[in-house]
């Protein structure tokens, strides 16, 4: 399934995309947390409802929202999790690029959530260097402490395309990299979530980014350093992971601050995260 | 005020600690994030319940939980803010020291929230480098983006005592803070709120810590590098900061890791986070 949550009139809901358009699922769930909170039960009830369904709503009806608008706390991301992008960026910062023995963590706050068509924010006084960085998202579903590797994959709800947009002179003068990604509206995500069921493997996809139609980025995620399953394995150790959190990837290579001249996102940019079985994640910058 | 959360029997409640005992505000609101949702008129009905109160609960009757139990989002602190434990972190590291000219934010994920007389949980296989850090909690009342730092004490609920405990083997490996920092337990807070018209001015408030009775840290608000407006203002640009934020402010010198020869927690340890003007917060190492 594809699910969504979206605005209709004042009312939000979530959903499935279907070929004829979006079936409404608030009667299962009222929102998306509460619909994986209930686990694989909520999934049956959902497909049941969507086979049931009388009609649907042609997609352009409606408003995708963020498929978790909300969540409990903060985004978990990966940096430098694909190698030629460690390797662009420790030359764009003069460092000695040695490849990480373990995942670097960070986080974004939670005002960074952004919808498909949302506009990201662009206010020059408080950065210039807004850089895009395409990443598969995960969503977990179930939650865990300790999850041994080979169980990970139990513990995913789906995947959706995310974009860590990045303020790269925050990020370089604050050091951790928390302020710099964390800017209001620094993460869209979306436009819906993909159970795992229609993506068994995802560590076969293919992540591009695209700035106003040109390719920037264009990798697969059988590159990663660390893959899903070794970072649901790793960040859960001693750590509690909960249902309904968000979890960023890391970014392959293409992002704007190591190209030669640098570039960076102005105003009217439109930014297109696009994943093999997910689907495509637009934005454009704001004014 | 001092405002604290507890259990009494199976029942979670808000309550203010008065001479006498523990006076139930529950009436007034179900919870502390909701307490501070309410602004100033939650403060002035907490105020004239208090004074109104026919009785209150003796301490020893109660469990003091974290005074907020469930924030909606991750802690935020600052590393490196006192220049004589910037030192002695770059020295223990083997970097040579150079003080920040912007601050050093990172998270600390939800489930590091602790009570007062939690147990700090303790698992070698997790990490053998489990330290303390003595830091002043600041709770932001009402939210807000691009503060003007001489409007942000305008911002702030109330103070508490906090322990930023670091595991410093995951710290170090995983380059990145945030995991590190996040290991459940990891973040003792309380045992209470002092409102801020206890703390006026929460930069002279003198900061200790005590491992098993013996004086570890010890050193005053006033050396902080960026102080409590400077760090609403600079945090808040471009990023809303909400009601009930937690904000860490920072470590003195002092830590384990950079003692000679280093030393860390081990089960039964009791670290104590003593500040000025609002009390002990007590934890004994698990098992």
């Amino acid at each position: 399934m594809k699910l969504v949550t979206y605005l209709s009139g004042s009312r939000v809901s979530i959903g499935a995309v279907e070929p004829l358009g979006v079936v409404d699922l608030s009667a299962i769930a009222p929102d998306m947390l509460s619909l994986i909170d209930g686990g694989p039960v909520m999934l049956d009830r959902s497909r049941a409802a969507i086979g049931a369904a009388p009609d649907a709503i042609p997609i352009d009806h409606i408003t995708l929202l963020a498929p978790i608008p909300h969540p409990r706390r903060n985004v978990m991301c990966l940096g430098l999790n694909y190698a030629e992008h460690a390797k662009e960026s420790a030359e764009a910062r003069g460092r000695e690029y040695k490849q990480h023995q373990h995942p670097v963590f960070f986080t974004k706050a939670t005002h960074t959530i952004n919808r498909h068509e949302g506009a990201i924010p662009f206010d020059p006084t408080v950065s210039e260097q807004i850089d895009w960085e395409a990443e598969l998202g995960v969503i977990i579903g179930r939650g865990g402490k300790n999850i041994p590797i080979e169980q990970a994959y139990d513990h995913v709800f789906g995947y959706t395309c995310l974009n860590d947009v990045s303020a790269r002179d925050l990020q370089a003068n604050h050091s951790q990299f928390f302020k710099g990604k964390s800017l209001d509206g620094a993460c869209p995500l979306g436009p819906w979530i993909v159970t795992t069921d229609e993506i068994p493997d995802p560590q076969h996809l293919q992540v591009i980014c695209r700035v106003n139609g040109v390719v920037k980025q264009n990798a697969n995620t059988a590159v990663m350093i660390f893959r899903v399953p070794d970072i649901i394995a790793i960040l859960s150790r001693g750590m509690t992971l909960d249902a309904g959190d968000i979890i960023a990837t890391g970014t392959p290579s293409g992002v704007g601050f190591a190209r030669k001249p640098p570039e960076f996102l102005k105003p009217g940019d439109v930014v297109e995260v696009e994943i093999e079985k997910i689907g495509v994640l637009r934005n454009r910058v704001g004014e």
